[in-house]
């Protein structure tokens, strides 16, 4: 149930995403037009085995009618399980019709169940979901598999329905590992709902979450278990995104635990682990790219860029400011406006960094490169755009930059680096691009926000290296707004980290800078707000700047037009500031609106 | 913020909708480019009153110091509503900065705050918040108020604070009616999510959820409060759709819950109620239009419908079996493939009906129509499908059947009538839809089902009649399914109900109706399932039917496939049972999937 289509398409989707096996979902089956037989053949073809069928629920706790009707259902199921080649039958504790709440009732009745599974040599993992009638606690189900003491009778041990009640994980050290049937595996964000709706549309695959599944497998793998590592993820978005993409994102997030877990604790052998590479210890260039970029560079010489030339070989030019480097791109953009295009990143090993996109199943990104000129490791993330890595230079600017000629030469500047990049996601993306920065660069989500903004709430979850050199705000646009397409859709900025944002904004204003219009209205709140000196308050004002406080954190800060589907942030933090004027974005986002309407008339 | 748009877009939209005021919500006067005076002016200009602005939070419970900051901030904010002309604000029950959970010393502080509102010509009206830090209840709000004994402090009322927290709306009525500044209405569906983010995220307009509005307002109107009734809805959809479509929506809810709470208790006066009209009593018919609508006469034909003809002036038939009548218009239809474009319904009062849904503002859908015709009252629906009703026959068939000619004479058939007719919606637009036939047909929400499909889950909602004879299960169709568009994304049906399904489908197949396949899998996990007579399973998989039980009612169906958008169902219903076989949904749809994979080589 973690990917869309039917069982078939299930089927081929998880074989070339690289898994092992598969379980087996009921309703997958009952909905196939292919016999269990065929869908045995097919994975045995696609070397797929089919580890588990599931589920069978309601068989314990119950009295003795239902017992008999309960195992009806059950030789109908093992049955079934017979005919697809399948061992292993996950039972999950009752929720409709339990009665007797005694565990060597319930003990028996597994007993008796692990007796009519193991005439046709099949097993039963027994599950306590989260919201069971009377067990819904692991420890309990295992109490009760103890007392059915059944050599077809074991425990499903799920993250899920253990970390959401909170239950510790530890006491899994003490269940022997043959005793651990089957694990299942899913994440979730922290959410106060009701544990069944949580589960039933909320779960998210491994690293996207909220959970410690690091030091779940941990406890998991010490008690000696040896069996798969499967997923059961219901979320209702990837229940609807494409079957192979959404099958390989799940591949990415084992491979992704698998290694974070053997990095947890050297005495878990077995697992595959990767050298080590740190999370990227800066942003190393943006690259915009366009038919025309001449309105960014406009705006960037306002800013007091260096233009610092053209490439070699190939249409593009490199603006600089302190360690901001922008690429601007006009090849092969016929008809695009100005995005963002691509993000390169500095990296402590590139070589480690390369095994581990590959690792993790990355798409790879061609980059025509002639021989003279450095080669930068690349991918697509799974927005489109394209992510970049190279050595991060000892001292200086990194090697590439030679590849440019023509321009002026890197002066100082009163903008030191880039602070964050922004781009906004399509909401089925999201979680599958919070994924891809963790798997493959070891970013990690840090803040979460929902910025109200003209057209709809813009949900915000941003992801940062440890260090926080790196951060990348991921914004997800209203549906509607996405549907429809358009700037707002696909809005992305850069953020450049000033010295002194005010001097930047004078001299930029000199050299004719359009700066975002921002309302008188929005000054009588900040001095409603904050107890401001009225000198700054009305520089603010007069040169167009936001302001933010957070303790005694400051942040000041000015957004240029939206060129294309670009704009520009200049910031300033003062103290320990340490967020993103969250609480600006709603102005900003009306404003950029009103002058999206506007900006035709004014700038033709 | 129950509307989408900028402030002066907002001002507009409510105007046009039929407000008569709005209150002022700080964020968008911030975000805003216009003065206040420039707000004040235009809303004189459209005549809707400034009712209130607010919030001014975290103002009580605090310590000397903070109390402070709070003067300072509502000196401030008692300028800016002054300016605005607007003589109440309002105060939300602190959250954040309160430290002494002190009624005495609250009271004080709300006095302190009403000499300065006071010495403005303003008022404040406190609330609690459901998740205010120790002022989460009205009643301790009131309580407080009480103490405070200032002219210029009173209580806001608000019915998601209230009846989120299960608290009593009873004893609104022990406070005087001239101490209520001011009444928020806002409905919700019954979440079991933290209630801030259920505040935040879900709440709805009155009717459309589960709330009980009619009592609260009454409670309210009882205690003598005389001021407006303003909807307080934070809603991610709604903050997304078309600002006037949507304020036309809210102000919808308003009038079907001023005429309810009106019929509910004869001592309320003053408010506006209309003579009474009961919700349908029946399906008159169902409409479906295409540029070639043969592919439906087949199927009708091959079911035993009866041809009655065409329309005496317009390229329309009608075909009948038992009380079911099915238009079928092939008008103004160029490219347009077969798809549900109107249903009628029959009615008690067709002149009250009228004068219901022009006082609900719904919008009026032109049928040309020559004199010698019937003239049937005529509404669009929310999703674009008309809406008719007319008056009841009183035996036999409506006086419009008339009008269709060289056709079939009526004849019995094992087809009884419209069981229910299924439409699915846009997501954005479902909840304006449940809206919509509450409103201005008396139809009322029944169930809520979540059913997993191939493509993601679809939602759906039902809506009948008091006494069920006319049924409407609507669905969502994932997002990503509808922005694909398609025929997933505007799937319907129409269900009709027939004394023996299993007659009508052999006789159907005799004629050649092709009936949408069922996998053989579907018929053994319903052996395991159910204790069904073996014969009877064995025709049910012969004739490609399918089965549910509940309770002791069992349900036969089958499905036709799907034409166009359409298909059709054939319904038995056995014993008590009440549903529309939701457990068969993910078979049908997984079945329509792989059927309109290979329809288009099948048929062609």
């Amino acid at each position: 149930m973690c990917v869309s289509g039917t069982l078939v398409e299930k089927l081929h989707a998880c074989a070339a995403a690289g898994f092992d096996g598969v379980e087996i979902f009921a309703p997958d089956l009952v909905a196939a037009r292919e016999s269990p037989e065929e869908i045995r053949a097919l994975a045995a073809r696609l070397g797929l085995r089919l580890d588990l069928y599931q589920p069978l629920r309601d068989v314990e706790g119950v009295d003795e009618a239902e017992f008999a009707r309960v195992l009806r259902r059950a030789e109908a199921t093992f049955a079934l399980t017979e005919r697809l080649g399948i061992d292993t039958v996950l039972c999950c504790s009752n929720v409709a019709t339990a009665t007797i709440d005694d565990d060597e009732t319930s003990a028996a009745q597994l007993r008796a169940l692990g007796d009519l599974a193991a005439a046709r040599g099949i097993r039963i993992a027994f599950e306590a979901l989260a919201w069971g009638r009377f067990v819904d606690d692991y420890r309990r189900a295992w109490r009760i598999v103890e007392l059915a003491d059944h050599p077809a009778v074991g425990v499903c041990l799920d993250s899920f329905h253990i970390l959401s009640r909170g239950h510790d994980p530890a006491a899994i050290r003490t269940i022997p590992g043959e005793r651990i049937f089957f694990v299942q595996l899913a994440d979730a964000p922290r959410l106060s709902l009701d544990v069944l709706s949580w589960s039933r549309h909320h779960r998210l695959f491994p690293g996207e979450g909220a959970f410690d599944l690091v030091g779940f497998m941990g406890h998991i793998l010490h008690a000696g278990y040896v069996g798969p590592w499967s997923l059961e993820v219901f979320n209702d978005t990837f229940r609807q995104t494409d079957v192979a993409r959404t099958a390989a994102h799940a591949h990415r997030s084992l491979r992704w635990l698998e290694d974070a877990v053997a990095r947890s604790d050297a005495a878990l052998g077995g697992l595959r682990m990767l050298p080590d590479s740190a999370a990227p210890s800066g942003v190393d260039f943006v690259e915009i790219r366009a038919e025309d970029t001449s309105d960014v560079e406009e705006l960037l010489a306002q800013a007091g860029f260096t233009s610092r030339g053209r490439h070699r070989t190939k249409p593009v030019t490199l603006w600089t400011a302190g360690r901001a480097r922008v690429v601007l791109n006009e090849q092969h953009a016929r008809d695009l406006v100005p995005h963002l295009a691509a993000i390169g990143f500095e990296v402590d090993d590139a070589d480690a960094v390369s095994r581990r996109v590959d690792d993790r199943r990355c798409i790879r990104l061609f980059r025509r490169t002639y021989a003279a000129e450095e080669p930068l490791g690349a991918v697509v993330a799974p927005d489109g755009m394209g992510v970049l890595w190279s050595q991060a230079a000892d001292a200086g600017e990194p090697g590439w930059v030679a590849e440019f000629e023509h321009g002026g030469a890197h002066v100082a500047t009163g903008v030191v680096g880039v602070d964050h990049v922004s781009m906004t996601q399509p909401w089925h993306v999201i979680d599958e691009s919070v994924l891809f920065y963790a798997a493959a660069f070891g970013l990690r989500p840090t803040s979460v926000t929902d910025v109200p903004g003209p057209q709809g709430l813009v949900h915000s979850r941003v992801l940062a290296s440890p260090d926080g050199r790196v951060r990348l705000p991921l914004n997800v646009a209203p549906p509607i707004v996405a549907e429809r397409g358009g700037e707002a859709a696909h809005a992305q900025h850069i953020a450049f980290l000033c010295a002194d944002v005010r001097e930047l904004a004078r001299a930029a204003r000199r050299r004719g800078m359009e700066i975002l219009p921002i309302p008188d209205n929005y000054y009588d709140d900040l001095a409603a707000r904050f107890d401001l000196d009225r000198a700054l308050l009305a520089e603010l004002h007069d040169l167009g700047l936001v302001y933010d406080r957070d303790g005694d954190g400051e942040y000041l800060h000015l957004y240029t037009r939206t060129v294309g589907q670009v704009f520009l942030e200049f910031v300033e933090r003062r103290g320990g500031y340490d967020g993103f004027g969250a609480g600006n974005a709603p102005v900003r986002l009306t404003s950029q609106r009103a002058d999206g309407a506007t900006a035709g008339r004014v700038r033709s």
